[in-house]
């Protein structure tokens, strides 16, 4: 018997759905866990939780028009939330970016689906979930167990699948080590700390750096971007690329932690930041070589394999949303 | 049928070995999951392969007299060695303080005790999986699943007990965290790279910057150790302060990077530095009083109660080496 499945990845900006088959095959044997026969995205009202539920109602609705799947069909979602989650609850805890302070998101989604099991996580988390699912599944099934997602956009975070399943820790903040101390002197972080990793890596703090930079506002204006300043340095601009290159020494720092914390097979990186695709990852990967070269333990722990982006990474499908893919996992799960 | 089991802790400087009878209880049932019945502990002859070995059987031979065992009634050993192990073919890859080189000690163990299982294993994930199993059973059990002991002593590393089990990573080198990267100009570090918490907080490292320190070499003489350097400071003495000041901080932000990576239930330190006890403890501990009265995730991630040394924890057995602990539970796997 076919079940229907779907998986919702709530961004800050946009909601993508996805309505997917499962295929009813075990684990490890070489085919893909489940289908998706629908799709759909639509711009996230940010505005609160009537907002943020009108808006993946839509996702939802258009992607079960797309693959001509009745609403009554689906048996169970799970949904990606930008920010902190009651897992058992339902409930999304904070979500700054959503405007989302304790909205039983997960209730209100089951009532709306006829009472269907709706599972919430976190969309870093849900992300790792997705990637490891996609690299372990399907004729070019890798046999890891470990892996790591390391987003760095608004905030920086990292999802980790350890022997298998996610990790999430006592209180669900396995991984955010956007909050670890990288600068014990450093800029003032809203959670009240100096100097952690967020506040010289993030989208936000690589803007804010920039905007003290008389040098790059007079030549990409008041307001510098992330994404501005990594296009800047890779067309030469000395100050931008002073920045780019403090951003890609904590980062591959980070990295080198990650590695020796959890021991994974694969670090991937995404988020916003990444987006900049090869003027975010060369900078990161040269710093990261160095290690390499300084230090046979280094090489050992990140051989050049080990630590891709979303962007520059083979084997997964087209189009891949791993955010997605991991929702679908979760509403999968017995 | 009672079964016995061997538990051995090879250190630099002792080998502690203890022989016990596993009770037959199920976990969790508020019992002791075995009761040891003899003990011995001798020096470590650490010149190479044999005179380890020669160490082990007499630390055996004495834990079998103490108990009044007979050497054939054992039925299966576990073994702690400081360094890296190859756990699945009972190989000690690298033990420098041992002077070990790929050294077959589980395979040698193993003859000499009449063919039984020898399991091997990293003597700091051992000692977490004691603390777990010490915490988790007995009369006075705690419902933790996670935990992290951080080992502070000629090297530095954490061993992690997630989810009620010992994680290793996928090279056995998750928790290798004193080679992360706290001073990217700082000393050089003899795995290649430079500034590794290694080169700030190990106990040569501390004797090290002590060193240079001609205040310090003037009141201490001119090779002072880590337990020198911390009574010091206990007693005022200026610059000994301030190096303390500066090896806590940077341990007690390396305990809130394990908090935050791992978001385990119980943080314990030990290890030959932390073993200055109060002189040790006070300042990190006024350290993370600093970081919590800062910032509201610090507090929630690292309260008071969550992280503790081995001397000043409660609720273990007394005499309690959880490395020992952990050598029994090794060998009480089925």
């Amino acid at each position: 018997m076919n079940r229907y499945l779907l998986g919702i990845d709530i961004g800050g900006t946009k909601v993508e759905a996805a309505i997917a088959r499962t295929n009813n095959v075990a684990p490890g044997r070489g085919e893909p866990a489940r289908q998706v026969l629908g799709r759909a995205t639509v711009l996230t009202a940010n505005e609160g939780g009537r907002a943020v539920l009108d808006s993946v109602e839509q996702a939802i609705a258009g992607a079960l028009a797309d693959g001509q799947i009745d609403r009554e069909a689906v048996s169970a979602a799970g949904v990606g939330v930008p920010g902190q989650v009651d897992t058992g609850q339902g409930i999304v805890r904070l979500a700054v970016n959503l405007n989302l302070n304790s909205f039983p998101l997960g209730q209100e989604l089951a009532r709306s689906l006829g009472g269907i099991p709706v599972r919430l996580e976190n969309d870093v988390r849900l992300a790792a979930i997705g990637l490891y699912e996609a690299l372990t599944s399907g004729p070019a099934a890798e046999p890891i167990r470990h892996l790591a997602y390391l987003s760095i956009g608004t905030g920086v975070a990292v999802g980790v699948v350890l022997n298998g399943v996610l990790y999430r820790g006592a209180g669900g903040m396995a991984g955010e080590i956007g909050h670890i101390i990288v600068e014990p002197d450093g800029a003032l972080c809203p959670c009240g700390l100096r100097g952690c990793l967020e506040t010289v890596a993030s989208g936000p703090a690589i803007a804010r750096q920039a905007a003290a930079l008389p040098g790059l506002t007079g030549d990409l204006g008041p307001q510098p971007d992330a994404a501005g300043v990594y296009a800047a340095a890779r067309q030469g601009h000395p100050q931008a690329s002073q920045l780019v290159q403090r951003v890609s020494g904590h980062l591959a720092r980070a990295i080198h932690w990650v590695a020796m914390a959890y021991d994974v097979e694969r670090i991937i990186l995404g988020g916003g930041v990444a987006a900049a695709g090869d003027a975010f990852w060369s900078p990161i990967a040269a710093e990261l070589q160095q290690l390499r070269e300084m230090s046979t333990l280094a090489h050992q722990m990140l051989p050049e394999e080990r630590v891709t982006t979303l962007r520059h990474m083979r084997g997964v499908p087209e189009p891949f949303n791993p955010g997605v893919w991991g929702a679908l996992a979760l509403a999968d799960q017995p």
